[in-house]
């Protein structure tokens, strides 16, 4: 986006806000952003800031969320990171003791969760996404999970859910949500909502709605008690900038002792990055329709997502034109998650050679197309079902391309293996 | 550094390079450079990259150790890291099993250390610097740690050291590194060596030597065995850009498998930030003689440099002028740590405020002056005596100011509770 690297370059080199010709490279508003980012940084980008972020971007992200959802937030409860990974990582770390320490992850997941808790030493509970119900969420299913759990004599500690999903693609449902923070609340877990794909949304029934939204609409005792950490990043949405390491956390109904601790934590890596701090704000701030900058960066930012949406409609619909593949539809994020309903044969010549017999696909792929999928045992799927993971990323010119390539292929695989 | 932010914001603003007023605001080396480094990131300075870096900065550090040591450094062995903590803490954690496994810091040390490894639940093992001989190590005084540490069953991993010294100050001697090198060897630890100050030094009796210089200079069998991990950042020297989170770690003699492993560790967390990636790749390959901007690089690198050396004698004389107090040379990177010879009344009045001597004193000053100093406590000190950490940072037309208030107060201080 070019407003969002005009002020960035502006920041990072503040002589050129007084260049005599600044005028003649930068647009005025560019640069009056750039002025109110230096002074936020007391003059001093290359400077460490706050742990938790400069103060005054950590307001612009409350006040972003309180725009988003109609409740306020409170900016000491704001971290700015270095992604959503390093806040994911401190939250975990602060819950997690031992293997007793139990957290519940969806599979399929984004395997960041369980490479955390592996390198933490606690332990992953599983629940599994409903396939069959556009990967949504099974209320029954995590329930199930906590019972087995608590009967292995673990601690329950907290819910990773991931929305809209990685790599599954959906949109969670406002019912969906309501059920889960009510489950939350029995149970006493910690909510932790992966919500960095919140601007990634391709249709129009099932908005993407914050889980701090859904909780403070309920209202006592849910708005005031479960505890909730929202994690967003710059490196998703229609950014996509995710080389420069900026996100941030928000936490909600947590102990101000915890809060503290937390914030401990962070200060041991000093600060983030003071560049992905500038990123955050740029998110949660963009230019306004009266801005001079607004219309290139509503018509880059709009063409960009209106792209988006119309490659998740083809990519979805090529999968299931295939004979043996079945694929909800991306509502939102970045992925494509088909199952792959393999035939007997291909299972077997796959455990002849020692894969699993999704990655066996994937390699198949990748060597007679060149295209690179992720298989599904990546990121767990339920046992004897095989899918893969591919990004609605490639350029639109490219992605018909992909679709015929990957047509034949699968006919080419399926013709080999039987059906 | 002027050239540095003008490269940076270059990178970050792309376009700006094909802009037809480019040579307006920028000069030629600096739009060149800024092509090179877009293409070190594929165009794309706002993806993720590679998690260890991109391979052309990584080159570019290798090429840098081998200039500096005159012996060759490999770039699959060397981490690009947002800041020197973040690599501190991959190997730390890579090495920390339980409470058995054990590294050696020295006392006074950076706090990162303690952190780290409390929040991984591995145990410090404490070995004091010689104030008497300029903070240097004292090899006797490892070994009985190390003998100590073997007898309560503890596993001694890894020795940490900081050149030049944090707080301490002091730039080691190649004697002193060489037998540091070679108990390393004998006892089977891993060195790692804090030389994130390397550029900072005050004085031209002891200048800065690498560990790996000296290791590799001292040959078989220490050269091609002893592993050594060596860390440095963009935080310090005369860039001072600590926001911007840049840093690298090279990793000598470890086994393949044990790169890879830290290779997967910092994989979690994608990649490190690509402007910090930039800023190292300026640290390591600045402007050259025969380049345009070199001569305003060499004057405001060679400027603050002077001027900080200047402030390295005046703190340490002011300190040394102070009954009471006495304080071994800033030789190098950023800090003085004179000892405070306390009188027994303040020590009386402290403990009945409980609060520590040094912190006692510390806050008087903090609210007499004005002056923020750190107490020798937060760095750990051998039991008796008292310290505190200043900066040399204020500037020059400061510094004198700083000194005028610091002897009042202290004079002060000295009289208030006897000699």
């Amino acid at each position: 986006v070019t407003f969002h690297r005009q002020v960035q370059a502006l920041v990072l080199a503040p002589f050129l806000q007084d260049h005599p010709s600044v005028g003649t490279m930068f647009p005025a508003d560019a640069v009056a952003r750039a002025r109110r980012l230096t002074a936020a940084f007391n003059g001093a980008i290359g400077a460490y800031t706050d742990s938790r972020g400069a103060a005054g971007i950590r307001q612009e992200v409350a006040d972003f969320i309180h725009q988003r959802d109609g409740h306020a937030a409170n900016p000491d409860n704001i971290f700015l990171t270095s992604g959503a990974s390093a806040g994911v990582s401190y939250v975990l770390n602060a819950m997690i003791r031992d293997a007793d320490d139990a957290v519940l992850v969806p599979i399929p997941q984004y395997p960041l969760y369980s490479a955390t808790l592996q390198l933490l030493g606690g332990t992953l509970l599983p629940y599994y996404l409903k396939e069959d119900a556009e990967w949504g969420m099974d209320l029954d299913e995590i329930r199930r999970s906590i019972l087995e759990a608590r009967a292995r004599g673990l601690k329950v500690r907290a819910l990773v859910f991931i929305n809209p999903g990685n790599p599954t693609g959906q949109c969670l449902s406002a019912d969906n949500l309501q059920d889960l923070v009510k489950l939350a609340h029995d149970e006493g877990l910690v909510l932790l909502a992966d919500e960095v794909y919140q601007t990634n949304i391709y249709q129009d029934e099932k908005p993407f709605l914050s889980a701090k939204k859904i909780m403070c609409d309920l209202g006592e005792p849910y708005a005031n008690s479960v505890e909730l950490v929202s994690f967003h990043t710059v490196s998703k949405g229609v950014l996509g900038e995710c080389g420069l390491r900026g996100g941030y956390m928000e936490l909600v109904n947590f102990h101000p002792e915890t809060v503290a601790q937390l914030y401990k934590t962070a200060s041991i890596n000093l600060c983030p990055n003071t560049v992905g701090q500038v990123a955050v704000s740029l998110m949660v701030n963009p230019p306004k329709p009266e801005d001079e900058s607004f219309e290139l960066y509503a018509k880059e930012t709009g063409d960009q997502l209106a792209s988006l949406r119309r490659r998740a409609h083809v990519m979805t619909e090529s999968f299931n034109s295939l004979e043996g593949v079945t694929c909800n539809f991306t509502e939102g994020a970045m992925y494509s998650f088909p199952q792959l309903h393999l035939p007997p044969k291909a299972i077997e010549a796959a455990k002849e050679a020692g894969k699993t017999p999704d990655t066996f696909y994937c390699l198949q792929l990748l060597e007679e197309t060149g295209i690179v999928t992720v298989p599904g045992s990546g990121f767990g799927q339920v046992e004897g079902t095989f899918h893969l993971r591919t990004t609605i990323l490639p350029r639109e010119e490219k992605i018909q391309e992909f679709v015929k390539k990957f047509k034949v292929f699968h006919e080419g695989f399926m013709a080999q293996y039987g059906k």
